[in-house]
């Protein structure tokens, strides 16, 4: 047996409980995410105590509620990405009144989950964008052949989007499938590109099961995708750890939250959007993660959308920054608004409000485009 | 492009919502998860009304509370299982006040997912046990050296457990490498049967990422494994369909909730426990489901639990029953008390409370096998 490295990582947790409760639910954490083993019968010369986690701190962080930070050794989570996950939150996922609140790693750690390739620097480059926020929108609705989403694409590139993305539903379905939908909606996205001298990116949803991930990937890359759309609750993070590692499929990566909501919709429990949204695709591997803004369809406040922001470019010693995409039913008229709160480092995801300014939804775009890019 | 075929399959959501506000919502919900983009802009020549989700009946299921049945084109999810969950859930996950409480699939779906391989009358072969409940136990804690796990999983099988599976936390760390934990298991509990004339499996953890997990499985299987163990919350779902429809790696698969918790600790959103914990192993191909059972260290009602049951053993055309199998926290003297609410077709999972009745592990196992062959 090789020594185990002693490094540790913490994370914090928001425990909500009476006074009093908290010291035992922290330590109950301890265990539920590493032994998972009544600690009376650990016979003591078998294991070593540094196994189990370790309450650091313990401070009130406000009226029924507790922030415990917790280190557990590197070597019970990494460096597989999904037993890394299950150390921060398998089992005790299951138990209310626990919220993941933060991550922190080692240096060791950080070995081991290198982060995104590209982050907000290397985005920038490939867009031709600086000093501005990005411009995002989605290709849809399911239902449309191939064509007019490319038609679609085209007419977004052409007025000044720089990242043009699959609507996550979109898959295989028969109505666009995705090897034609990848080939038609780059090529006109390059089309449009060669008439603005613009760098427009194409990003399909390439999540899927596994190895289909993976050919969607190559496929999309040959045919001239710009960046990748992968739903790591559907289709694990681990397909997201591995393609911003791959030699070959060395696009940019774009998170969407498809499937994970639950993590968030009860605030007592579950993970942070700070966490979900930020520091959990960052530390994977994505360039950009998509979230629901405040005001929008979803109901998420100001407060969480900051966290977000913040997991997204706090300084991770090592891991770069990435874009915070703020979306889910935003129109050019909250635009202003969302300036004001994210600055300049964010790109602004727009959908179906592109259609609600009339036919022209090239004009629409630079509409899009003159807003963002007014001071 | 293909003619889509018609058929749709069926997920029953429980809109948490004032009077007269459910319609709105559940029209909503078809949106979401299909088009996500306004019906006013969606042009009627261009792209199907059945693409859409459609609103099958809407009725009040309590204060407050209405259950809405909603169908989908079976070609909007089919054959990705990723893809599947993202019709059933995928947005409308982020929002509060739904949650998914049955899925009913078409026939033609149901030969996308065909389900378990073995299922409860495969399993009961395999270990050949009739008639009783099914007796398991987990192989810990993270920390122990193999030579000791195995010889915990020895001493498991002798007294007559029929699966004994690693604790899903032990993954491939420095303290058990998978490799030489899963052969000295395996060929532990081969040992054992050999002694006593029995057919426990053991069921070593394969959760990793997808190549890893695969590597995993072959290994496991040539050692000896008798099923895997999968969290789908970490390794997604489709790596348990793709083994439960691989030609070589043709053992049973225990489903895990690992990571899964939050959709289930707030009952006025997520997933309900007898979807989540149920119908989604079950559909995915999982042979037997653990979940935390009612009066342990977690916080699950008797009607949860019941749902679970119903969830992995009611008629679904095609598709085989599974196992349920209650855990977390259960102890001998709990079990009484189990089967009568579970009868017959249950796995009874104890892990740490077979240490809790003195040093002969062996012993306690066969207290553990009296008391549920008892009549």
């Amino acid at each position: 047996m090789k020594e185990p490295v002693k490094d540790r990582f913490t994370v914090t947790y928001r425990l909500f409980c009476r006074e009093g409760e908290a010291e035992v639910m922290a330590e109950a954490l301890c265990i539920e995410q590493t032994i998972e083993f009544p600690l009376q019968y650990v016979r003591k010369e078998n294991i070593g105590r540094e196994v189990i986690g370790r309450v650091e701190s313990l401070r009130k962080a406000g009226r029924r509620c507790y922030d415990a930070v917790i280190s557990f050794l590197d070597e019970t989570a990494g460096p597989d990405f999904p037993q890394f996950l299950n150390v921060l939150f398998g089992n005790s996922s299951l138990k209310p009144g626990i919220r993941v609140e933060r991550i922190d790693l080692s240096p060791h750690m950080l070995g081991f989950f290198k982060g995104p390739r590209f982050g907000i620097d290397g985005l920038r480059k490939r867009c031709g964008a600086y000093d501005r926020p990005l411009l995002c929108t989605a290709i849809k609705p399911l239902g449309l052949p191939a064509r007019e989403l490319a038609h679609r694409a085209y007419r977004f590139a052409y007025g000044g989007i720089d990242i043009i993305k699959d609507d996550h539903g979109l898959s295989n379905q028969v109505f666009a499938p995705f090897k034609e939908r990848a080939s038609r909606c780059a090529e006109a996205i390059h089309k449009a590109n060669a008439r603005t001298g613009g760098a427009a990116i194409y990003a399909p949803n390439i999540t899927s099961g596994c190895d289909e991930l993976f050919e969607r990937a190559v496929f999309a890359k040959r045919v001239g995708a710009g960046a990748f759309l992968i739903s790591p609750g559907l289709a694990g993070y681990d397909a997201v750890k591995r393609i911003a590692s791959s030699d070959d499929l060395d696009l940019p990566l774009i998170y969407h939250p498809a499937f994970q909501g639950s993590f968030v919709t009860n605030g007592m429990s579950g993970i942070s959007p700070a966490v979900l949204f930020g520091e959990l695709p960052r530390l994977a591997g994505s360039d950009a993660a998509i979230f629901p803004n405040f005001g929008g369809r979803f109901t998420f406040s100001k407060a969480s959308c900051g966290g977000v922001r913040d997991g997204c470019v706090r300084d991770m010693t090592g891991i770069r920054k990435i874009f915070p995409v703020p979306g889910g039913g935003m129109g050019l008229s909250s635009l202003d608004m969302m300036k004001d709160f994210y600055g300049t480092d964010v790109a602004f995801l727009i959908g179906g409000d592109l259609f609600a300014h009339g036919n022209d939804i090239v004009s629409t775009c630079r509409m899009f485009r003159e807003i963002v890019m007014s001071v």
